[in-house]
């Protein structure tokens, strides 16, 4: 019924926002998800601009659901490679299963 | 200490938001979360109207936590066979794992 | 390539949003991220107060992923102990990828 397919998720400063989503979209995947948040630490914002704030919408949650796995690992590499030295944000890739493989 | 669930992921147009909900509560489902989100492609809005705008308010993410497979199941396949031939949206299944089962 | 983690979910009245964040920090973890939306029944808010409504911005999101499994549990357990008996809300853990471990 079901068929595995690799998320992405992308926490990210939102100023990045739009060179996180060109990558996603160079590598091929059809489609990707954003929603604002806020947070601290490594996942979130500058942690020492705002060490005890949770800035509501500071943040972005860019996610991309991918039938191929190297999508995804193309995607997590380059987004970690490119901005994740400099700018605080994390990747991470999880496991799903997906209906209607087509639309992947 | 912990028990396995299925999560179930519903990205659609917010239009169809209150026929899914009514899906999940209808399947058996104890409770969703909705949040309100942007996006491109078959993971977000009509591709042809917005293609190169991310529509930071035309999409929600609905999720469910069940403790029984079967009922994930059966909403993953029928939001799928009801609205993702006519509507962009996805679903996808996860495996967590959960405390306090009683509450699902 | 990837290194394995742990991510921690918890869904809950925005009223204890700052006491779960307590948690998160004091159990080590790095950061998390937080994501306002609504929901219904014990993944959301009251469900006897508003049986039928979804309120878009009364419940919260709040995810860490961390890279020592143990930290995941501690504040599971911490958060579903003190809060979710009383309270609505869920916790669940979910296994994830990680990029960037020094980061976690």
């Amino acid at each position: 019924m079901t068929e595995k397919a690799t998320k992405v998720t992308i926490i990210s400063e939102k100023l990045i926002q739009a060179d996180i989503v060109r990558i996603i979209e160079d590598a091929g995947a059809s489609g990707y998800s954003v929603f604002e948040g806020g947070g601290k630490g490594q996942h979130g914002l500058r942690p020492t601009a705002r060490p005890k704030v949770v800035n509501d919408f500071g943040i972005v949650k860019i996610e991309a659901v991918v039938a191929d796995r190297s999508v995804a690992d193309t995607i997590a590499e380059k987004v970690a490679a490119t901005y994740f030295d400099n700018y605080s944000g994390i990747v991470y890739l999880e496991e799903v299963e997906i209906l209607r493989p087509k639309k992947f």
